[in-house]
């Protein structure tokens, strides 16, 4: 485990990270009915667990996220994935709060995934990695948290995918969390959330270089592939209106190339996504992270009926926002989760931020969707014995 | 030229078809800068030509649509592609209308596209072949009713890229046509529309069989690649409801596979659709369809001011539809149209059709859709002394 202290703003807090081991002797049980007799969890955390072991908030990442939330990308140089909620003064406060984030398995920021050795055959798994679900990314959560010596977390908060195991969380370890945070999610992925991420998947494995998932032992990577499978998923990231408003018809250059050359900034836009995505990320892990998403229907193990997910989950408070552009995971996704929760009893409170961002906004800076979950996370945590944060 | 009488429903009319070949004498100038000195243009022609030359109708048809509008297709065996609006009874009529489909230049069946030879160097055009415009598959089209010696179209229908060419012949031929019919179309491609368009050329052009779009030489063809540039425009054609009701969370078979074969039937109808495509269509030929589409902007030419463009259109009558669940083309676009027609003071009728089956209703069996054209072509007709086709 490397340690350090940053300074932001003058103000201190502790940071913390590394990888955690486990080994046979607490294996991770998969739904698919196998298991992972080794496994790696990488993470890190900002800010200092309270006497009480109280004020732990666990937050988990979206698809092609990662641990460093509020820490800069080892790889890309560039700052943390969630500095405008993560930070002294933000609502998930390190002076505060004991944040932790770790990289979900099937992915390849540390934590086992398809890239990882398999230490059966000391090769990479690639495809004889075991395909993971949401509740498995959350089982492996619950496995770094006990670690940590953390009993119940104060909060659980996602967007998007890290929204699904927030949810995850409430069905399945109730007990262990006081309160969720759900932004631009959904309790179910739906026919067209499937055909983009099955459309990615098959530009990834069109491509030769993925070579049957066995690229790493051919020395190649499948980057072609990989990019336009980037490509078509940050379509759906923003809305039609915020690609009209950033882009446009505006070209390049002067006048068009009469060729296909990029001559509009939005074609010039998209590749350098494709392009610059394939030196973070792992073509296998896009793979199975997708799976695990479509994969991803709450109500499915409560025969259709959502509520009962969320039944022992009544004591939970639930905080659900979504954006009025996000298409990817549009409102009444997050509708159907508040009328579950309703009819569970459970405390929910909802909001739908007008923005025309698309999925994207919960990434970005909207005012809106800061108040809310600062407001959300004061309210818990005088409740939760925390203080407000000194919101009025 | 080929030549037969079909029966249908015990209605007989002609139906005519061939491939009309220009050479250097009738060049094809295009927007480029450059011609064509050689152009050959497939066409499908249904019922007769009536002794004033006042009952041709062109149809366009849209990005990967062809001639076949009404005849079965030589290469699927299928019924043609919008038997739903023509034919006997049918808004638009070969017992009463001469009607005319063409391939669009830069096509893949019959007329002249980049799969075909260049006469210059006896092989494959490729990507030597000029990329071409909507204004340019007009020109072919206006050379194709010059050779049949029809002066003045009764009307020009078409939906998506179809419509774009009717608006297109609308501006620049506005004294030989009587009417247009414009469906689930645009005036210009959204960075939206140009994004997703992108994502297919890249997926194409990422494929190591396009080889730099020479693939003809080398007897191969990019399939994956195309199948696809095709899966994601198809998921563009759904709406997200249609892709629900029709799909849903279905499986293929009992119980998930575990795996990445196609567990759902959304994933199963998506892969068919990509490899089906591959069969009938080339992948250079998509490359540059989907160019032209990505280029075409009308207001571009007016000084951004739409109007302009239909300023001597005054005295055609325009028919202007769009579906509400269309989020290619939405509504919007449409009555971005009919604004301009407006402000040019020509006469616009227009409807917003409500309809879950996203743009791809156009194409189906859309009763209301088939009325309003019925009604617009009976009055039409009446004005343009062909008879109101029975319509009370």
């Amino acid at each position: 485990m490397d340690k350090d202290v940053t300074a932001t703003d003058a103000v201190s807090y502790a940071e913390n990270g590394g990888t955690l081991a486990f080994g046979p002797d607490k294996p991770l049980r998969l739904d698919s009915g196998g298991r992972l007799d080794h496994v790696e969890i990488a993470y890190r955390t900002y800010g200092s667990l309270n006497a009480e072991r109280s004020n732990a908030i666990l937050i988990c990442h979206a698809l092609t996220g990662d641990q460093h939330v509020a820490s800069q990308h080892p790889i890309t140089g560039k700052p943390g994935w969630w500095t405008q909620m993560v930070g002294p003064g933000k609502p998930l406060d390190p002076t505060r709060h004991f944040i932790i984030c770790s990289n979900v398995i099937g992915g390849c920021m540390g934590t086992t995934g398809p890239s990882s050795i398999d230490p059966a055959t000391g090769k990479p798994w690639g495809l004889s990695f075991p395909v993971i679900t949401i509740a498995d990314m959350v089982r492996a959560q619950v496995m770094l948290v006990d670690a940590l010596g953390i009993d119940t977390l104060f909060a659980v908060v996602g967007g998007s995918m890290g929204g699904m195991q927030a949810l995850q969380w409430a069905a399945d370890y109730p007990e262990r969390i006081y309160s969720v945070v759900c932004l631009a999610a959904a309790a179910r992925h739906s026919a067209q959330n499937i055909a983009f991420h099955e459309l990615g998947r098959q530009a990834i494995m069109a491509d030769p270089d993925w070579r049957g998932g066995d690229y790493a032992a051919h020395g190649v990577r499948p980057e072609k592939g990989l990019g336009v499978a980037r490509m078509a998923a940050h379509i759906t990231y923003l809305s039609e209106q915020a690609l009209q408003r950033k882009f446009g018809r505006e070209l390049q250059r002067d006048g068009l190339s009469w060729g296909f050359d990029a001559d509009f900034q939005v074609e010039s836009y998209l590749r350098h996504q494709g392009a610059v995505f394939v030196d973070r990320f792992d073509a296998n892990s896009y793979l199975y992270i997708t799976r695990a998403t479509d994969y991803f229907d709450m109500a499915a193990s409560y025969d259709g009926l959502l509520a009962d997910a969320f039944v022992k989950a009544r004591e939970v408070r639930f905080c659900v926002l979504s954006f009025t552009s996000d298409w990817l995971y549009p409102t009444p996704e997050s509708r159907s989760i508040v009328r579950a929760l309703n009819a569970a009893g459970a405390r929910a409170s909802f909001l739908e931020i007008e923005s025309d961002k698309g999925h994207d906004a919960f990434l970005l800076d909207e005012p809106v969707m800061r108040d809310a979950v600062a407001g959300f996370m004061a309210s818990a945590g005088q409740a939760r014995g925390l203080g407000n944060g000194g919101l009025k």
